[in-house]
């Protein structure tokens, strides 16, 4: 059971630097995240691409955008729970939110953060009709525990980044790596490529191109898949993993039954003061939430964070009021005591 | 005359990043400061101390701070018009705004962003009957251009890090450096203070401590000061220049008579839309406005800055509408047609 001040459903940037502003109030924070690894977007769809319009960085790439993030937020110390999408929520008695995942965590917090962006980031299933029944029995969408693989048998599908990256990760864990793809070109860094096709040739990744994976055999467990050749017909592969990397799309989900005030597949919030929703204590921030005039950016969502923290602070420490106070007057000082703070200015006798 | 499409009160932080989202929307910006440079409170009053809340930065001097937003408008060719003070504002017939500074300077735009943070810095003015007539006749408070100085004696008074600085920088420009501080302890950084003691016994500043300027000599201009020494009773000291440096305030000033609706010090603005205040075509942003709710934090305003852009377009160019698209997919365009931009994904063919 997880309790926490604010539980933000949404590990995206915004999820994130909502730990900062939280923490400098001394609220804990707890992050679930569909995804494997924090970051939404910026991790999941563009993590090597640049953004030019962070305030002050003239470029950053968004896989960095994150690395800063989560190093800001450390002292902070958020909890995770990564891998589960946030499904039911429900005010209990006392005035507390109860979360429960679609793997039945629980957790509790007198405030919800909604930074959910476009949504909870579900896989592009490939279209193969005993998929569903082997999930989490052999097939993997999202590779969450690398271990997980050592000395298995893994046959991965897909022909971007994802693919070949995990492909050439897992030839260095695995027993047997085959990586199938439909057509015999990839969109995806060129160096990642080359390092495939080299794996290839050194027989650490078996190299299936102009091939589709088509059926699923086993017995309550993946055994082996059914690959369609282009040219050679139909291959037959033992394995014990079966690993189809084809993306991974945003869908609202859930949070749309949550008796949400939606519009435009957006959450409907007060912007004219917190950014709160129709329902008391829970805010909406960032990509997830619409407002006259609404941008989606990275920066807006910041600020919203921001604003919405005082008010979440009023929730949770009814009658006390917070004066705002500037980090460089103040310094950040994370749960654990430490203080980062300005040197004072020196007086100094001649 | 300077022309342009969004002029910018106050080269603050804000005021700076307004360029950047202007310059997106193709629209193009020139900012006028009573300071000699721009980053308002940042470079004014704490450039070398760290903040700690800027998203994405764990810890950023301010100055540095700066340094990356001007890097960052740069493609966007922003004017200044600096050391000058935004006297007072007029509504043309044509819906033109014309705003004109102290020196008389003039500018004309349809749309006006005040970004003037808690005001137009002005210099602490020590008590001295005759200081006012030599302003600009030999007293300045704000040094804009150092070759003014060049082999002409100097007397700078005060005992922070801008007389230190100044001190040290002069001192090889000016023919004679004299620095006059009440006591002799100073409150500047340890290096400054060794820096002026060192190039005191070397005769390259002379150093008078315990003592103050009292009076101002010469005939329309600047001939002589006369200093009180708290031991060695009164010093006539010949010069060119009198310079008292004893930092500078933010004071509102001129902009609260300009007929905009005014709350506790600061421009009431629309928050629940665009940042707009009671007079159609300005807006106000950072931290010179107020709406229910407003933290002075500089990535508010950043966020301000941003919405109101949008708004602005709408005035510039009446009946066009503006599709935002994200920096990542489409780069960024500076003015003199060179562009940033992410590398595509590549094709690669085994
Ligand atoms: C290609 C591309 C380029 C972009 N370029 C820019 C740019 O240049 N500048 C800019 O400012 N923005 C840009 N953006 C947009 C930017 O990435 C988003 O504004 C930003 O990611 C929004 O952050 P967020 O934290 O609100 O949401 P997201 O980043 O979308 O993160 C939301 C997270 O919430 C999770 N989630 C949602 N629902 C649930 C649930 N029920 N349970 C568990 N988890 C859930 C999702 O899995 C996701 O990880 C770009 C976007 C793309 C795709
Ligand atoms: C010691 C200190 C520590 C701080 N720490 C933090 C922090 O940790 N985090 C944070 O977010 N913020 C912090 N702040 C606040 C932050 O500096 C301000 O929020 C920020 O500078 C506001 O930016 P701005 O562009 O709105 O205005 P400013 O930086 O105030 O700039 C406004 C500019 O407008 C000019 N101006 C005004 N009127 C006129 C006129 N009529 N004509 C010409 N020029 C004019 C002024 O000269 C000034 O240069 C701190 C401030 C101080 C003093």
């Amino acid at each position: 059971m997880i309790k926490t001040d604010i539980l933000i459903i949404g590990a995206g940037p915004v999820g994130m630097f909502t730990v900062f502003e939280a923490g400098l109030l001394k609220l804990r924070c707890h992050l679930i995240d569909a995804l494997a690894q924090p970051g939404g977007q910026c991790s999941e769809i563009y993590p090597k691409k640049p953004i030019y319009d962070i305030p002050a960085y003239p470029e950053v790439l968004a896989g960095d955008l994150i690395d800063n993030l989560a190093e800001q937020i450390k002292p902070f110390e958020p909890g995770y729970t990564l891998g589960e999408r946030a499904q039911t929520i429900e005010k209990l008695e006392d005035g507390t939110f109860k979360v429960v995942t679609n793997k039945g965590t629980e957790h509790y917090a007198p405030t919800v953060f909604i930074a959910g962006g476009l949504g909870s980031f579900e896989p592009r299933k490939p279209p193969i009709k005993e998929l569903v029944d082997f999930e989490d029995k052999g097939v993997e969408y999202i590779i969450r525990d690398p271990e997980l693989y050592r000395d298995k048998r893994v046959v991965i599908s897909g022909g971007g980044d994802s693919a070949l990256d995990w492909a050439i990760f897992l030839s260095d864990v695995a027993s047997e790596v085959s990586l199938v793809h439909r057509r015999n070109d990839f969109r995806g860094a060129l160096d990642s490529v080359e390092k495939v096709v080299e794996l290839s040739k050194s027989g650490k990744i078996n190299l299936i191109t102009e091939a589709e994976v088509k059926g699923i055999n086993g017995e309550g467990k993946v055994e082996s898949v059914l690959i369609k050749h282009k040219h050679d017909g139909d291959i037959v592969k033992e394995c014990d993993h079966f690993i189809p990397l084809f993306g991974l799309s945003p869908k609202l989900g859930p949070i749309a039954d949550w008796g949400l005030e939606i519009e435009k597949n957006a959450i409907v919030v007060n912007n004219a003061l917190d950014y709160s929703t129709n329902i008391p204590g829970i805010f909406a921030i960032g990509d997830v939430n619409t407002y006259p005039g609404k941008l989606k950016l990275i920066l807006c969502g910041f600020h919203e964070a921001t604003i919405a923290v005082q008010y979440a602070y009023n929730i949770i420490n009814p009658g006390k009021r917070y004066v705002m106070k500037y980090t460089t007057v103040n310094g950040v000082e994370g749960f654990d005591g430490e203080k980062k703070e300005a040197k004072k200015a020196a007086v100094i006798k001649i």
